[in-house]
């Protein structure tokens, strides 16, 4: 599974692996992919410094990335009084009795209400970019850096570059990938409609070759959306990616443990829901963000769909709205209720299973694939 | 591109070509694919009788198929007037206001009126089959009888194994896959989201491998949905599918006429707007069929989308309330209002180009593909 951009990061597979714990994070790393931090739940930017520093110790010296939210416009911000006079009473009447219909108790704990937002502010985006470009310095291991929502501001990409790390950007269409090059995004990160969390309208049987034509030579492309398997990496690299970026897959990891009680056994609620779920039980929604996401399919989701319920709000007020929700959600027993984005690879996560071995597996199954294809050519 | 498959049906590349267009099919079938003839547009039998014959006249004896439109269970059928009542006037109230507003001009001729609707009932889709019988026990030519609406009824299967024919019938969706290899389908077409028509809502990458892992040995599995280069034949191969199953692709085909004006010269209006549209222009809706169905985004598409616009009708009749709107589209000479089945990879459509260059340019861009990727396991 050799390719270029495996050879210019140094590790043994193009495995890109997003998620939000430093657990499996780690995990990929020393397994010889690139785990990707997920930084927005951050709120407290000594909170991400701390567990950077926990990455430094679990990782064997190994390259790891770090992924921010950041729009390159900054978008309308405020104290979050500001932020939550915009949000009409009607909607926080909706939620207040969807919680209550669905039967989901409230937050043991009143000071997380609303915590959930802060990491999709710009301000707050831009201090996890200043911890990371601190311990790039520190222990030479933050390798990339990858941004969600469109391309970094400029100088978020100067800086990136002055400290020896590179920039990727995710990308749903053409236009938004050219944009990302033209800004000097070494990375495109290209999004199929049926992966998780923010996706566009085409797939990525689509999407991936065509933005590897659109950029050439001028980037290399991750293939997102859709992979769970070494047949799936395969056909990656067979539309001409140059690895793959996963973050729905690693939710199942033994090591996955946010959302769960301390101490707590098995999987967690939002665990079991995910294993329960077939590749047919997700939507693509404006309701966790403001802008479309795909999510797990359940009593949450279908509440917005009903009959009455209202227009999701732009972002960022729909996930000030909506984070006290989650909250209660996640911590909601109830695996019917969960809040949780998750792309179309779901219907494969059916066993808690450490990250070595899951990507051990898709090694193996990609070297079979590949030499199968490769029978094709004869006869 | 030697698959098992392809070695049974004696066909040099694991290619599949659906289409309406004769002219189209037997081109396929000639450059070494598998050209199938959809049979919906035939409303006389002797009509399809008489092109049957021209196909046998213009393959050199290599085997071609049919594609018909078949339900398992015998829906409402009835007259064309009884089904006509049951149209409420105000749907037929809005195609028309929809029509004026488009500036899309009356029929020139009053007696194709209403005609688009015959081949999707039930006994029209028969006497297709009969006709298919008749000609591959005469020729011997007709391999692969496919339908794209369920499992075939069983004595419809049973029939074409006698004649010596294999049957293949559209799955969008792993319980549609294990009811076809259940009732004796022998080969499953794994239609992703992103394919034109009627298509699930689970894409190719994900759709193709669980499909593939559901039926086992049971069936082979074609790819189905997004399919238009070499390097995508590859990720179908790398994902498990032992072919491809093409249908948008040749829409662009040189030789496909119809639609246009006998003697029309350069592309047709469809085929300008094909070749107009890009990824991003195509939307899934009921408007076509009363089934989701993935069309060109246009005037017309939009039209329905917009507010005040009334619920598509169920199959059969939404059908028989818009075919008289289809004819008419077709026929105005505004690539911006045109009613057109087509899948994302319309985005790849660019040019006009003969069918066996077509075919040339993917099995020489699959062997790149995949001698590309036997170097990755090098290193």
């Amino acid at each position: 599974m050799k390719t270029a951009l495996a050879t210019q990061f140094g590790i043994d597979y193009p495995i890109f692996g997003f998620t939000p714990s430093q657990h499996v994070a780690a995990a990929i790393s020393r397994a010889g992919g690139l785990g990707v931090l997920g930084c927005v739940r951050f709120n407290d930017p000594e909170e991400l410094d701390e567990v950077l520093e926990w990455m430094h110790d679990n990782t064997d010296g190994k390259p790891f990335g770090v992924d921010i939210v950041m729009p390159a416009k900054i978008p309308t911000e405020g104290s979050h009084t500001d932020l939550d006079s915009m949000i009409p009473p009607e909607h926080r009447a909706f939620v207040e009795r969807t919680l209550d219909d669905l039967g989901v108790p409230p937050l043991p704990d009143g000071d997380r209400v609303n915590a959930g937002v802060l990491g999709w502010l710009h301000s707050v985006a831009r201090s996890h970019v200043d911890v990371a470009m601190t311990h790039a310095d520190k222990y030479g291991q933050i390798a990339l850096i990858a941004n969600a929502l469109g391309s970094p501001p400029s100088d978020v990409i100067a800086t990136a570059h002055d400290h020896g790390v590179l920039v990727a950007a995710l990308a749903g269409a053409k236009d938004h990938a050219l944009h990302h090059v033209d800004a000097g995004v070494d990375i495109v990160i290209a999004q199929g409609y049926e992966g998780g969390g923010h996706t566009g309208e085409v797939t990525s049987m689509i999407l991936w070759p065509e933005l590897v034509d659109a950029v050439g030579d001028r980037a290399p492309v991750l293939a997102a959306g859709g992979v769970g398997s070494g047949r799936q990496i395969a056909a990656a690299i067979a539309l001409g990616a140059q690895g793959v970026w996963m973050g729905t897959y690693w939710l199942t990891a033994a090591e996955y443990k946010l959302g769960a009680p301390e101490g707590h056994e098995g999987p967690s609620t939002v665990q079991q829901a995910l294993l329960d779920a077939s590749s047919r039980d997700t939507v693509r929604r404006r309701i966790y963000s403001g802008k479309p996401a795909r999510l797990l399919k359940t009593k949450w989701t279908d509440a917005w769909d009903a009959q009455g319920a209202p227009e999701p709000l732009p972002m960022p007020l729909q996930n000030i709205l909506v984070s006290e929700a989650h909250a209660r959600l996640s911590s909601s027993s109830d695996p019917g209720v969960v809040a949780m984005p998750a792309g179309q690879i779901v219907g494969r996560l059916n066993t808690i299973t450490p990250v070595a071995e899951l990507i051990d597996d898709m090694v193996a199954e990609y070297k079979q694939a590949v030499v199968r294809m490769h029978k094709t050519l004869k006869g």
